[in-house]
C-alpha cells in the first residue's frame, strides 16, 4: 500500500526505481552479491559509476570542460567546501541571500575567512521574493557568486539565472537539479544533495568548471578538495556506492520517461495546478511574488490557522503523507519531485477543496 | 544464487538484513513509503535513529559520558576531523605508524597544522608487527594519540590496547568495530567506517568521551564538528537515512546472534583455521607476526606469485569472491568480517588445498 509523498527531502523515489533495486537486493548484475556488498574498485561497480556520470552528464547536456563528482557530505558540506576551494583567505565572495539555506551558506563562507558581500538581501520581504537582475550589487573582484535557486522552505525561484561576466557563478541546486533543462554553462560550479530528484540522501553532486580546479587553500580537509575528488573519479576513499546505484536507476528512469523537458512540462502542470487551486480558494494562501513561485515547493498557510493540524491529520489519514511544513515556519508545504505524479497533486487538490467546503 | 563474499570493503553484509530490507524495500515501517523516501525528522525515522543509537550502546556497554556520531565522509573525513577537532593549530600529536591507514591518518594531520610526532613506525618490518607496549614513544604533552587497532592492507592487528596515560586514545576501528568486544572506556574517541562490519559505505560512526566536545577550532567545516553535530543528534543536515537504517538491521542481527562474544568467538575460529590452513601449506604464506594477525583481513602469497591469477580466478568461479589483495599490494586477501559465515573459510581451505594438489 503505497502512498502520496509530499516528503521536501528525503523525497518519492520513482516506484519503478524502488521495484528494480527490490528485485536484484540481494544478487546484483549476476555477481551474487548485492550492490551494498561489492568493492567499488570492482569491474561492476565501477562500470556502473562511469554509467551513471555518463548519463547524468547526457540528461543535463553537460558541455566539455566540466568534471562531475560524486560525494558525501550533503549541501551543508559543500557551504564549506565552496569558500576552501574557491578563495584564498580573506577573498571577497557575493552571496544572493534569498531564504534559509542561502543563509547557511553564507553564514559557513563568512566563519571560513571570506570576506561575504550579501549582494541582494530579500529578508525585507520575509524572503517571499528574488531580486531583480538590476537589483544585483555584485562585486567584480569577487572569487565567485553564490546564490540557491531554489528555496525549499520559503517556496521562491529564481525566473533567471544571474549574469555574472567573468565571476563564476556557483548555485546550490539541491532541490531543483534535474527538475528541468538548466544551461550548465552558465555555471562555474553547481552541487545538489541526492534527497530531491536524484536519489537517496548521502550523496551529493558536484558539477564543476574545470578552470575552478587547484585554487583550493593549502590546509583544506583532503576530502573536501574538488581536484583530489576529481583525480581520483570522485574513489578517494569508498564512495556512498548504495546512494549511486540508486541515482543511476533514476538517471535511467529520467531518460525513459523523456528526459528533462518532458519532467519540466510535467513539474510545470503540476505545480500550477496547485497554485491555480491555492488562488482560487478561501481558506489558502501561498505568499510568493507569482513570478517566483517555485515548481518544486509549494509552502501555504490556512487563513484559520488552528484548522492546520486537522487538514494535515485528515491528509494523512486520507495517504497524502509528508505535508507539514518546516519545523521554522509550520503551516504546510507540498513539495512536488520528479517522483511525485500528477495524480498526487490532483488527490491533494481534491482533498483540499473538500476539507474547505466542511471548515472554510 | 548467493557467492561467498570475501571483500575487505564494501562488504558482505548478513543475508537475513538484505532479506529483510528487500521485504519492505517499498513500504517500511506500515508508512506506504519507503525508508528512503521519509523525512529525517519524522516520527518513524527519529525512533529507527534512537533504536539504532541505543542497540550499538548495548552491543558495546558504551559507558556513561560518551556520545554516538552517525556521520558521512567514511574514516578518511575522520583523519582530518579528529586534528581539527582535538589539537588546537601548531598543537603536537602522538601517531603509530602501522600501515597504509594510519600512515594516511597521520598525513593529513601533519597536513592540518598538527606536530606529529611519530611515537612508533613498523616501516622496517614491512608492516607485519605492530609495537611493543614498551616501544611507544609518547609525548605526555600530546593532544591525543592516534593508532589504527586493524590494518586492513597489511593484515596486522594489535593484540594489546596502547597505555596512554592522561592522553585521550583515539582509534580508527573502521575494519573491527563489533568484531569483537572492546573496552570502550579505554579510548577518548572511535572512529569507524560501516562498510566492514556495521552497514553499507556512505556511513562513519564516531564515539566520543564528552569531555573532548568543545575543543574544536573555530573556522573548522561545521559539518566536522563533533560538538555541533552532537547537539543536533547527528541531524545538522540530512543523514544518510538508508545506511543509517541498515546498521540497525545489523545491529539487531548481531544482538540475535548472541552478541559480540559470540560474534568475537566465531570471527577467532574463522581466522585461525585459515592461517592453520596457510602454514601447513608449501604454497601459500603470510608474513604477518603470529601474535599481531588480523582475525579481519587475512592477506596472504602464492610461493609461486606467477600462479596468482589463476587462483583467483579459479576461486571466482567456484564462488569465493572479492580475495583480490589490495591494489597496493596484489597477491590475495580474505576478509573475514561478521557476515561471512564459517562455512565459507571451510569452501576456501578446501579450494586451496585442492588449488595445491594440483599446481603445488
Amino acid at each position: 500500500m503505497r502512498v502520496f509523498n509530499f516528503s521536501a527531502g528525503p523525497a518519492a523515489l520513482p516506484l519503478e526505481v524502488l521495484e528494480q533495486a527490490r528485485a536484484e537486493l540481494t544478487d546484483w548484475a549476476g555477481t551474487g552479491m548485492s550492490v551494498m556488498e561489492v568493492s567499488h574498485r570492482g569491474t561492476a561497480f565501477t562500470a556502473l559509476a562511469q554509467r551513471a556520470e555518463a548519463r547524468l552528464r547526457a540528461l543535463l547536456a553537460v558541455p566539455a570542460g566540466y568534471r562531475v563528482l560524486f560525494l558525501q557530505g550533503g549541501a551543508s558540506t559543500q557551504f564549506a567546501a565552496v569558500p576552501l576551494n574557491l578563495a584564498a583567505q580573506g577573498a571577497r565572495a557575493d552571496y544572493l541571500n534569498t531564504g534559509l539555506w542561502s543563509s547557511k551558506a553564507l553564514e559557513e563562507a563568512g566563519r571560513l575567512a571570506v570576506q561575504v558581500n550579501i549582494a541582494a538581501d530579500e529578508a525585507a520581504s520575509r524572503y517571499t521574493t528574488v531580486p531583480a537582475p538590476a537589483a544585483l550589487r555584485l562585486d567584480p573582484r569577487a572569487a565567485y557568486v553564490h546564490y540557491t535557486p531554489n528555496e525549499t522552505i520559503g517556496g521562491v525561484e529564481f525566473p533567471y539565472v544571474p549574469d555574472t561576466g567573468a565571476v563564476p557563478l556557483v548555485a546550490d541546486m539541491s532541490s531543483t537539479l534535474l527538475s528541468r533543462p538548466i544551461e550548465v554553462g552558465r555555471y562555474g560550479l553547481i552541487y545538489a544533495g541526492a534527497q530531491k530528484n536524484i536519489g537517496p540522501a548521502g550523496l551529493c553532486l558536484v558539477i564543476v568548471h574545470e578552470s575552478l580546479l587547484g585554487r583550493a587553500r593549502a590546509d583544506i580537509p583532503t576530502m573536501l578538495n574538488y581536484a583530489r575528488m576529481a583525480e581520483s573519479a570522485s574513489m578517494l576513499n569508498t564512495p556512498p556506492t548504495f546512494a549511486w546505484y540508486i541515482a543511476d536507476l533514476v538517471f535511467e528512469w529520467i531518460e525513459r520517461h523523456g528526459g528533462l523537458s518532458a519532467m519540466g512540462e510535467r513539474n510545470r502542470v503540476k505545480a500550477e495546478r496547485l497554485y491555480d487551486a491555492i488562488d482560487a480558494s478561501g481558506l489558502y494562501r501561498n505568499p510568493v511574488a507569482r513570478e517566483c513561485r517555485s515548481w518544486m515547493n509549494v509552502p501555504f498557510t490556512l487563513v484559520r490557522p488552528e484548522l492546520t493540524a486537522m487538514f494535515l491529520a485528515e491528509a494523512h489519514a486520507a495517504g497524502l503523507t509528508q505535508l507539514e511544513g518546516h519545523r521554522s515556519v509550520g503551516g504546510v508545504r507540498a513539495s512536488l519531485y520528479n517522483a511525485v505524479p500528477l495524480a498526487a497533486v490532483q488527490a491533494l487538490i481534491e482533498f483540499m477543496r473538500e476539507f474547505e467546503r466542511r471548515h472554510g
